[in-house]
């Protein structure tokens, strides 16, 4: 049994080992045994923090959601200026590392997951609708202020340049050397000059 | 034992089992057990056709890549105007129906796979590799002809093009409504209108 400390403390060295594990070997390795093994637990204390698979799952998609989340936070607290802003919240979902790579990969793993998986659909869903209305409502601003032009759909412009960095992630995963880190900022960046009044 | 049919109609039989299964419960479900179960076959009889899991999967992602190619080779036969030609091997990409959204979702997990999979990594990134020099090659004649302008960079703009097919098939297949078949299509259109001389 785990000595008597901090849930949280725990929980947070167990969602390292799962996250370890997921980047290295995939969404296929997340098993109770497998991050047991990781983490250097027993099955028993693993279970007493995630009842199976599709917890670990979920706390898996979570782990990924907020590491993207936190970054952004980061690099949003530079700058108030609404179209760098909506460029940062573009531009840090791209793989620029090996580590982000990794995210990539299991982040979009879990679209094949989600076939069988409508809770997991649901939150891959929502994560989706707050990245485009955060866009969104930050061209509207751009707007306001003169900076976009009048005649732009931003919720289409957002959902638009959404896609352009998720597909960006999934070519610059498979081949780095093909769309360096600059190339991809650079094409985000073509998307939103298009955009400019 | 199965009757001594044709080989490769046996195979074909059960690839149809085997697609079945994966679009439907996604690439977790692709285990010897359960596909012998769809096809109705006996696990030692699927095994004569596929070793294992392993061969399984590879059918799999030929499976998709194949049903693609197929499509794109259809699509491709009602023109040889380049310019129409290449948009014809992006929008066909494109998951404009169920169909295609169970193969986009069954496609984008196979990365996650592939993070412990070098021989898939390798299929996948060959088959990006040709699906983008496709398309370069398809701008470089239309170039050659003056429809596009001097100054694009045809292999830069083919990569582009298949990073934004690849990002609106993941945005669609998470939220069908938001991003429509006419709108995926009017945003591939925008971005070949934006190349031409």
């Amino acid at each position: 049994m785990p000595k008597v400390v901090d849930h949280e403390e725990r929980r947070a060295e167990l969602g390292a080992a799962l996250w370890r594990l997921a980047s290295r070997d995939g969404l296929e390795a997340v098993t109770v045994r497998r991050v047991a093994e990781e983490a250097g637990w027993s099955t028993g204390a693993v279970v007493h923090y995630f009842s199976g698979k599709e917890e670990l799952l979920q706390f898996a998609f979570r782990t990924v959601a907020d590491r993207v989340g936190r970054r952004l936070a980061a690099a949003a607290e530079r700058t108030d200026e609404p179209l760098e802003l909506a460029r940062t919240w573009l531009v840090q979902g791209l793989p620029l590392d090996a580590e982000r790579q990794a995210e990539v990969r299991v982040w979009f793993a879990f679209l094949g997951l989600a076939l069988a998986r409508p809770e997991l659909a649901r939150a891959q869903r929502l994560t989706y609708r707050a990245w485009r209305g955060r866009v969104a409502a930050l061209l509207q601003e751009a707007q306001r202020r003169g900076q976009i032009r009048a005649d732009v759909d931003c919720s289409a412009a957002a959902a638009a340049l959404v896609a352009v960095v998720d597909g960006l992630a999934v070519q610059a995963t498979f081949e780095p050397r093909v769309l360096s880190g600059r190339r991809q900022a650079e094409l985000v960046d073509q998307h939103l000059d298009a955009l400019r009044a």
